[in-house]
């Protein structure tokens, strides 16, 4: 095994920190695949991969004998399709099965409800039902990510908690499969600092990305969490929300050109028909595994904030007497690959044996079955142009109204810190005057003197600040706003070359 | 041309807005490079590429020809090597020339010195000399940028402005190429809100990705600028300025996988020999155009901050009395390309025939020469890894410094918010009593507790915001730190398998 490595315990899991990747040529042969950091070795993953559990996952043939790879033998993820001869697309051809587990946790410290019973509960049952990749966000506390890797070291020893903002992003990663690499896109616009009862600003919303190689595919998974939607009638952080789908469907784009699959869980808070979604899947080509699923089971309509959760707040799902979609896992397969989803799983409120639910939100549980196709795809998306270039229009749009309501806040804001800046200068001159004697024929107001200065001083500071904070997010609305636009040009000009 | 589009005119000059890039596979045949995005067709780039200046670029033979590419004929920037038969690598091979002009502009507005005067002057030396790609940073006024804008339209038909902070990147990009796509990323970390004599954090320092494909050979091309350095014997930005070059890294490391050639260019402000320029060539394998030139012209050492420019603070480059050299053109070849830098120039002092310099900085000038190679490259920088390791270290024990003050400062500040709100409530209780009647007997001093109160809130306020500022600030540092941790344990551990 000339040029293989092994892989490396890093504080108490294993974990390999790539650099760029070599370019492949899969034109070749699949033995040439390997993702390597600019100073590393070629590393084999088959020689340390985890034993797979027999009891959960079925083990039957080696991926690598059947593509011609050189990778040793190892214990690996692969199973032909229950039923292949007649579902399987190429018969004969082998799958890997994936089974991906995504939920919002709802672990804010001091704030959620019995979250520390609810966080070993999610623990025990990802320690017990042995899936391949877990997916969790809102695991607000650092602690409480530790205390799940500690017990779940032994089922997925690798993992990745992703820092950012004052709280954190709240978006960790536990993988039955070595994590090659990470990256962190904290978004441009994520609410207000002064909107302290919702609080997002301090969450630092971003997208994490885990770069997985399972049985010579690459696999890039992306994890996030959108900002919240507190009012859907008058939504005031839509713009901010679809800023965030832009740039994470910008960020997939841009990130995922050696993949071979894109895989992205999280609670995006959008319904399935926002044109925030529609925006993000139709710039990425993602496919939403609720709509693809062959078998499906969970709460109708695959809703994730439902009535029947004891978590969740009733008043809020009023108008949505089912509940609502939020929490997807969207996929797709890129160069030589296919995927189907055959099976899609939501929990329904309390968790099994159990009164209480995991969380406010239901857990989405995925099983993908990857599977080599015959011949590499080429673009085949250009037919939904015209679609796309209409969802781009309506985002644009919105993004357009949140970028007037920006400046009219800076606008204001800026107004009020030149009034209070002239106060204060008014107050200098009138403090100078009475030094200097004149009018000083009747008493000087000092208690009355000095409330207003500092009450002028206090708007100046804050309404500075506003105006600096407010004009950040016009630039970055604007410069949505203006790449929304290229790229609605390049559409309409090319509606059908596809 | 089954399949290929052209170009469109986006507000004046022309733009496609791409998708992600279909998976190549060049193990095949060249006729199959595209760049495409998701919807929209291959795009032909050859059908617009804009002519070709036989003043300035020598124009002898079309790349594509030679490599069996299906492009249309067109005019192309290629050359046979001056001298070719004793230089070219592999004789008959066609070389791709590209001219780069990289300049930090120093144009303020309001601050810098005769910035008008020196962004015409600017503007018309960029016509004249016919670059085929421009780096500028420091253009912090979108108006000079539009001003350029208008004036190189004609020669640099293609040119893109990165939005972001409070008052911009300050960078943009002009091209006699078309930009096929552009991506932004903000630097977690920037320096200091209430450092405003120094004012970097308001300049939202990014780096900005601009993605090209010229004659068949993708270009990643980055431009940056990191946050400058005030006191090098002291410098208390370094740990801010490492995490930007660690987060440089990642962003080259993770958005060129599918380029064939990586260009960085930018004010970097670090020497040469400093741990942040040695950790991002290092992690990314990027060549110094400096270093590798085979012919320099300009400034001793290549220097770009010089006493000899009449703009530059001559105190601060008291100990360098040659300069300093902190812009940089990087490079390297992905795949199959060997990249050579033929030529680098820099300006020295006051522009041709004028009396004042471009800037403060001086401009540089690389004369790239690209060209294929017979056999795909591997990964050729394994033995570099335990110097690596080194500079990782180095790094890292500057992270860790910077975290412990972030930490200091996270622990005062937060202090000094509970200090401000005990008394707050001690006050309360005062007036309260007061209010209550008790020690009725002595007269209330009314100024002194306003002034106090305010006084206290103030602090308050203050205080928790730069509370939660060092607290972003720590999670940043703690975060690199650990990436950095990572990939050291990855390098000790594989020292030598490269």
């Amino acid at each position: 095994m000339g040029g293989l490595g092994t892989w490396i315990p890093v504080r108490g899991q294993f974990r390999v920190w790539g650099g760029p990747y070599v370019q492949e040529r899969r034109g070749k042969a699949w033995s040439t695949l390997s993702t390597l950091p600019s100073f590393l070795p070629a590393l084999c993953l088959g020689s340390a991969l985890p034993p797979s559990q027999p009891g959960s996952l079925a083990l039957s043939c080696s991926l690598h004998c059947l593509l011609g790879a050189v990778t040793p033998t190892h214990s690996l993820q692969v199973s032909p399709l229950p039923g292949a001869a007649s579902k399987a697309p190429m018969e004969g051809e082998p799958t890997l099965r994936l089974r991906i587990f995504d939920l919002n946790c709802w672990a804010i410290r001091y704030l959620s409800k019995r979250r520390q019973e609810r966080v070993r509960l999610i623990g025990d049952t990802l320690r017990r039902e042995g899936f391949d990749l877990v997916l969790l966000q809102e695991v607000w506390s650092e602690q409480d990510y530790n205390d799940l890797k500690v017990k779940l070291a032994g089922c997925y020893p690798f993992s990745h908690y992703f820092r950012s903002g004052v709280i954190g992003s709240g978006l960790c990663v536990f993988s039955r499969f070595p994590i090659l690499d990470t990256l962190l896109y904290q978004y441009s616009l994520n609410g207000y600092p002064y909107m302290l009862q919702h609080g997002d600003w301090f969450g630092g919303k971003s997208v994490g990305l885990v770069i997985m190689k399972i049985s010579g595919i690459i696999f890039n998974v992306y994890i996030t969490h959108l900002h919240a939607e507190y009012c859907r009638d008058k939504d005031a952080y839509l713009p901010h929300r679809l800023v965030q789908a832009w740039e994470l469907a910008q960020f997939i784009r841009h990130t995922s050109k050696a993949a071979d699959m894109v895989l992205l869980g999280g609670d995006l808070n959008m319904h399935p028909e926002d044109v925030g979604i529609r925006l993000l899947r139709g710039c990425t080509g993602l496919r939403d595994a609720f709509a693809e699923a062959t078998h499906f089971e969970g709460c109708k309509n695959g809703c994730t904030l439902v009535p029947d959760n004891c978590f969740t707040d009733k008043s809020e799902l009023l108008p949505f007497p089912l509940g609502i979609r939020i929490d997807y896992i969207l996929y797709k397969a890129i160069s030589s690959f296919t995927v189907k989803c055959e099976e899609l799983k939501t929990t329904m409120g309390p968790a099994p044996g159990m009164d209480i639910p995991f969380s406010d939100h239901e857990a989405v549980m995925a099983t993908l079955h990857i599977q080599r196709r015959g011949q590499p795809a080429g673009a085949t998306l250009g037919t939904a142009d015209l679609a796309l270039a209409d969802v781009v229009t309506e985002a644009r749009m919105e993004v357009g109204v949140g970028l007037r309501a920006a400046q009219r806040q800076r606008y204001f804001s800026g107004r009020m810190a030149v009034l209070a800046l002239l106060l204060l200068l008014l107050q200098a001159v009138a403090a100078l005057g009475t030094l200097a004697g004149l009018g000083a024929e009747q008493p000087f107001p000092k208690l009355s003197f000095c409330l207003l200065a500092f009450l002028a001083l206090g708007v100046l500071v804050l309404s500075t600040a506003l105006h600096l904070f407010h004009t950040m997010e016009v630039k970055m609305l604007h410069g949505t706003e203006d790449q929304m636009w290229m790229a609605l040009r390049a559409l309409q000009e090319h509606p059908s070359e596809g």
